[in-house]
């Protein structure tokens, strides 16, 4: 992502900066945390994104023209420009990497830097990791629906705009993804393209055998043939398998159908037969058409034959539920030194933020499988040699002590005093990682359908301070 | 939009054209419809996206990286990859301008061209003619709910990506926001941006108060405050009142209030009282918290006393329907100079493609109000000066005829041969253009629920060129 995306912010981020300036509060260092709340069909999410907000923080500038345009569109003053000139982000942040599990209420990452920095980059970080996170949380999903079955995600010409779709595609291989059609995104992030014809091959024939076989000379290792176009069983089927019978026996595989219409469950247990009928049993059946976890669960709880799916447009716009209202919430405020910490108070108790400095723990059991998540504040530290007690969040008589068990701190380092000091892995590494996660949790915690909820709580020092402030609170 | 997105395309486009090249066929003129078909919040749509269409129409091209990437990705032969080398656009596009008012299965975009180049062009096409219509669509809804209010796009980030963001942007001004927040936005095109403080601006100094006060005393003629960080009638508004009180009496004029949490409803009829006890009647109440067209609607029923609305994630990601599935499908293929209609048959009577090289009228009536659409044949002409009979696409018997009316083609060159012919609008013409459109359709049309059905119908010889065609096919 080379563009300058430096104005992509909310307007009212520039007009607080500038009111900072005004008053001449730029030294402030702010802590916010990024977090999401419980929501729709999220239990657990995948955390993604985080590459690009690195490009777009290590991109952060303002051109001359930016400035002019400022100038020309509010009454900012002209100290506040000639700062925003000079900009660079010189704060720090942490963030669980790519792939991570995390859930609701836990800081998946944590700005701290001068309070005008942490203003401007708040709309351009939620949007990045908001987006990836939710499409590689969907895909995630249709994963553990399709089981070991080939996924290609399929979404480019549904998906909200070129970026849901190149960075959608991103997300969607973190997520559990194998491949996908968008050319682009295979270029840029060094992914697997998939992809054979359209039903506009077909039609551009006299007849669908004709299609068909010319398929099958230019790519006689590579064919796999859209049998929809006119009549699945009685044409489709039949003629692909005349030219499957041809490719072998000229000593090639055919790789097999691709279903885009119809009842999938049907059409493929048919499909089935007349390929095993004929010789055909290594000829897989490829199914497409408004796929989603759901359908998929479905189509396996009916038998049907699918070996591998092409999922779009559900998957890319997350539909059921297309945004994940992940917030970027003040958490702690640094002035002359002093840390204040700071609490959003709200009626309703879930939406009360948790204060101050904080870091998140993954708890393991003696097997060696997450047990709980921990939000503690950065200064306190875990001794793994005495056993640890996990409290509830709100309900504190609810506790557990572990003997055995071991930590993991999932908030890394990714800027020091605006240095980049974290290693970038490829989008390959992060799959891999977020498979290796996921196997670290029971199958109970990331199930589809009505999960376990899986314990994040605070550590006492944590709760301690909420309570204090939400009491000052209402004493005021 | 000057990112090269020349490889954003599915791998099977770039497969059939390598076999098309293969097969020594791109000499083919093809004919490709874009439309969409009858779906969940669609009676109508706001036609959006062709700008950055064009402009990525202009930028298609292969750089030598792309060439290579796909040496080595694919097998595909090197004349073709020379041939991609050479790329650029030679055919012709019929579209209509943005901010027309289409409906579901007329074609709102024709491509006429060899081939492989409308294979090429077509996943990009629609993934920015799906999405920006989507989104200016939802638009024309929430400003169909607010009636005048001031509406200001509030959802850069929980948009699915920066694209998504910025062009949603875009479209949500065509569709009829007055604004947005998103700085960028503003920027690229030429729109008003808005907004004023966060909840973190309010958190960064000791009380509410302070806050209110430093910032009307750095924007005392930009003063809309944020009054529910703490307690929105207790703590809030009164702080507000204060404010408004000292600012007035310095000679300026308050704007008001935004409410971001509770019940709207409720807190607007008593801020407004509060408001107006203190006299500050002109002081105006903005509302954003979750809003879409249906909140709207509902707080206006309930007599809410809000002026203005931020409208952010449900606006901007299109909640409730996160995708519009326009579909690219070809309607004629020329081979020799001999036009071939094409046509794709389903068992649903409605996914049956309409055949031939088409266009579309807008019929009025004497009143100057739309009447119905008619999808034709290029071919045919419409003789002004005798009476017109429209007929249902596929119930025949259902038929009216006007003797005054008039004629409007709709869709209109925008390439001629690969050159650009249209003169591209700003985006407040292309808004101000939609507002007009949108008055020439009687409310019942345009209302939200349950809409009056517009009627789209077939002339006789493009009705009687599919029987034929579904006949043929039925033959075979």
């Amino acid at each position: 992502m080379k563009r300058n995306l430096s104005l992509m912010t909310d307007l009212y981020e520039l007009t607080m900066m500038n009111g900072y300036t005004k008053l001449n509060v730029t030294d402030k260092i702010a802590v916010f945390d990024v977090f999401f709340r419980q929501q729709g069909q999220i239990s657990y999410a995948v955390a993604a994104g985080l590459e690009q907000v690195i490009e777009y923080i290590n991109n952060l500038h303002f051109d001359d023209d930016d400035i002019e345009y400022l100038r020309r569109e509010t009454d900012f003053c002209e100290e506040f420009l000639t700062q925003l000139k000079n900009f660079r982000f010189s704060g720090d942040i942490y963030a669980v990497p790519e792939g991570t599990i995390v859930f609701p209420n836990e800081p998946i990452m944590v700005i701290r830097a001068p309070l005008s920095e942490a203003q401007l980059i708040e709309p351009a970080l939620l949007n990045i990791i908001n987006h990836q996170t939710l499409i590689a949380t969907k895909a995630s999903k249709v994963r553990k629906a399709a089981g070991n079955a080939l996924v290609s995600e399929f979404g480019l010409r549904r998906a909200q705009g070129p970026d849901a779709a190149i960075y959608g595609a991103r997300a969607s291989i973190i997520g559990g993804c194998n491949s996908t059609s968008n050319v682009l995104s295979g270029q840029m992030f060094d992914v697997p393209i998939k992809g054979t014809m359209a039903h506009s091959w077909i039609m551009s024939f006299d007849t669908e055998l004709e299609a068909f076989e010319k398929f099958a000379e230019i790519y006689p290792d590579n064919t796999l043939l859209l049998v929809d176009t006119y009549d699945t069983l009685r044409s489709g089927v039949p003629n692909a398998i005349k030219v499957f019978d041809k490719l072998k026996a000229q000593g090639h595989k055919p790789v097999g159908i691709r279903l885009d219409s119809g009842d999938l469950a049907y059409l493929s247990k048919r499909a089935r037969k007349m390929l095993d009928a004929a010789g055909h049993t290594d000829a897989i059946i490829f199914a497409s058409c408004d796929l989603d976890e759901n359908v998929i669960s479905s189509l396996n709880s009916q038998g049907a034959k699918l070996d591998a799916y092409g999922v779009g447009t559900r998957l890319i716009t997350s539909d059921g539920m297309p945004s994940l209202g992940g917030v970027y919430k003040m958490a702690e405020l640094i002035e002359d030194g002093a840390a204040v910490p700071k609490i959003k108070i709200s009626d309703t108790q879930d939406k009360i933020t948790n204060p101050g400095f904080k870091t998140l723990y993954r708890i393991y059991d003696e097997y060696g499988m997450a047990f709980a998540d921990l939000i503690a504040l950065e200064r306190e530290k875990i001794d793994e040699t005495k056993p640890i007690t996990l409290t509830h969040p709100t309900m504190r008589y609810k506790s557990t002590t572990l003997e055995k068990y071991t930590v993991r701190k999932l908030l890394v380092p990714v800027y020091e005093s605006g240095k980049l000091v974290f290693g970038i892995p490829t989008l390959a590494e992060s799959a891999k990682y977020c498979e290796q996660e996921k196997a670290m949790f029971w199958d109970e915690y990331m199930r589809n359908d009505n999960p376990e909820i899986y314990k994040v709580d605070l550590s006492d020092e944590l709760y301690e301070l909420k309570q204090e402030l939400i009491a000052r609170y209402h004493k005021k």
